[in-house]
């Protein structure tokens, strides 16, 4: 695609409009929105008002015009993004914490099962927290097998089945109603990550009878740096499935000082300390762009533009690691190769960002909200200078940073 | 005390300077920051910061520009107010899942010992996730007991000693050292759950040979609704307990991404998940008006502004249910009323902001840094023209909120 082309393109692309949506610093390509997503335009002013306003002026009282919902009210925004009821999904602490919650949960309640079965090279936190999770319940564990034998490995043991529903590498995407089912043959429960899919491509959990979701806040959803994450509890098991983090947010009555513990019914239970409100505005703000926006044009985007950066990449001699089926795929796309590291600082010095994923793999967000085709034919060129120049081999750009 | 003798004290007073430092709305007398601190006003300008600046123009790059040192270079400024060193505290997720974690890792660690021993009327949140935790290693259980009975209920079965250092209805304190003490002597390990103290009265952990504790950021600390919340683990713990929340960011080589989970050394080990910027922006914001102040003189303060308060409200009828002596209490005073709920509602409408605790109790807090005494005599008035004309009787006052 030449600039000329990319840029008529953009000028006929529908969802042109809402790049105004986000500030966008001059000099920089973006390519890693499925990492941290970017401002939107309208959260400062959301953060001015909660802290001047809400915080400032109304003080304490503002828990009783509006705070007290807030779990409930941007979980229900989110949940128009992944097929699930306004009632299913709540926002709470961080995905880690919100896996956590799940797991032990899902042990307790499909006990005398013993296993939850996921991917080896899963996203490393899902994994640790299972290890975590396993180990608050007597005779749990976790079972982490290669992609290709998950299908082998689900069994009568088998409590629940772990799995992100895009990879934060490949960008290798399950079809969430085959391994739902699957799983439910098996007698499993399901607990879907959908921290790289969630504003990258259309969800539908209820559609594929998807038990349990956690998801990422601060990626495709632009709500801010480590902003809330959410969890998903479909109601047949609302009821069923109880928190280990027992806190007083998911008390069924936490201002009446009970010594007890008693959960709340619906989502509520899944609250375990006093809900983050900054957070919580700057993910809302993050959410209300999402408004009436057609997930399947999103798809469409993504699709081309990750055409348009596959098909630099091969001409550069990259290797491709993402799925060429769009279908198969998340929102970004990956190459491999020996010097990504010095590939990816290089790039960020020539303000291209997208970022690198140990050891080898150069990873691209393409988030079609704010990015558009002269933003990629643009970043294709300049990869292309730092290759034929080798410009990468600078020994500065080897030196490596504490977050890669 | 006159209200000329109070503006007198207020003119005298050392940390009058203080006040400007915080956003007090026109017409209210604050007496809630025990529950959520009044805005710092330089916080408006940090969130602004953290979101134009450094997330809005640097986007993913802030990582490597103090956002992944941010969870223990807050936790340094917390320890210096708890009297910890810098290393042993760190900020992380809410005082909830703090105490979790903690609470799991001391279970583990004091094996064969199984019981964690609290106190009946605790705060919730505290009882409730000691449950939690308790369900998470076989064998353990908790045992809340009545204060006069917690030395005679300490024993070998005792693994860990949970106690929130000043009560948050009667303002009661524990004295940290001979507890701590006790509790040794029995073979358990310490707990203290810091939320109404820390920023209200004066804390030395290592000189009380504390083992862990966690605490509140958006009470006394100013940083938020909902701010993270911190723990503290003594050095010579810090390689022997371990979290069972083993998410990536507490991960020995986090961008590793490794299956396997390998505990950071220090206190780092206690994240989680990826650090909520925003809130720890505004916490720091909050902790840095504490730079330089004198702890001795806040609780010479908040004395007096007890007992100034108290004698008010002994005059009124009013029976107090904190402590008289200022070694054995906080920085908040309650008193009982039966009608304590619609007091403080018809306080609330005419500006002076304290809170109800269930099922009697009207509570204020005493925040050296930003009242004064002529704010504490004014609000002695209104609840006393309050009490006289029978105001509060008024059925508007005894609608229930949802948060009271």
């Amino acid at each position: 695609m030449t600039p000329t082309e990319a840029r008529a393109r953009d000028a006929a692309d529908p969802l042109r409009p809402y790049r105004d949506a986000f500030h966008l610093p001059d000099g920089v390509i973006y390519l890693d929105g499925n990492s941290l997503g970017p401002l939107p335009r309208a959260t400062p002013a959301a953060l001015a008002d909660i802290a001047e306003r809400q915080w400032g002026d109304r003080l304490i009282r503002s828990w009783n015009e509006g705070w007290i919902e807030a779990p409930r009210r941007v979980g229900a925004k989110i949940a128009k993004l992944i097929g699930a009821a306004e009632d299913e999904v709540i926002v709470a602490d961080s995905t880690s914490v919100n896996l956590f919650k799940l797991l032990v949960a899902a042990l307790r309640h499909a006990a005398p099962r013993t296993t939850i079965l996921s991917e080896t090279g899963n996203f490393p936190t899902d994994l640790h927290i299972a290890e975590g999770a396993a180990g608050c319940v007597p005779g749990a564990r976790l079972k982490a097998v290669a992609r290709e034998t998950l299908a082998d490995a689900l069994g009568p043991e088998t409590a629940v089945q772990m799995l992100t529903h895009v990879h934060y590498k490949t960008s290798e995407c399950f079809d969430m109603s085959g391994w739902s089912a699957r799983a439910h043959q098996a007698g499993a429960l399901t607990l879907w990550d959908l921290s790289h899919s969630v504003g990258a491509i259309p969800i539908d959990l209820t559609g594929a009878g998807a038990d349990m979701a956690v998801g990422c806040g601060y990626k495709y959803l632009n709500g801010g740096p480590g902003a809330p994450a959410f969890l998903f509890v479909s109601r047949r098991l609302q009821n069923t499935l109880a928190s280990p983090l027992s806190g007083w947010m998911g008390h069924a009555a936490p201002f009446g000082f009970a010594d007890a513990y008693a959960p709340a019914p619906g989502m509520t239970r899944w609250l375990a300390g006093t809900p983050p409100m900054l957070g919580l505005a700057a993910l809302e703000a993050g959410l209300d762009v999402w408004h009436g926006i057609d997930q399947q044009q999103v798809a469409q985007k993504s699709a081309a533009l990750f055409d348009v950066l596959a098909d630099i990449g091969g001409k550069l001699g990259l290797a491709c690691v993402s799925p060429a089926d769009p279908a198969r795929r998340g929102s970004h796309i990956s190459f491999r190769h020996p010097d990504a590291y010095a590939l990816c600082q290089a790039l960020i010095a020539r303000g291209v960002i997208g970022d690198f994923r140990d050891p080898d793999i150069l990873r691209f967000g393409l988030t079609p909200l704010y990015l558009g085709f002269e933003d990629v034919v643009r970043a294709g060129e300049i990869l292309g200078d730092i290759l034929s120049s080798g410009a990468y081999r600078d020994p500065a750009f080897q030196q490596r940073n504490a977050v890669t």
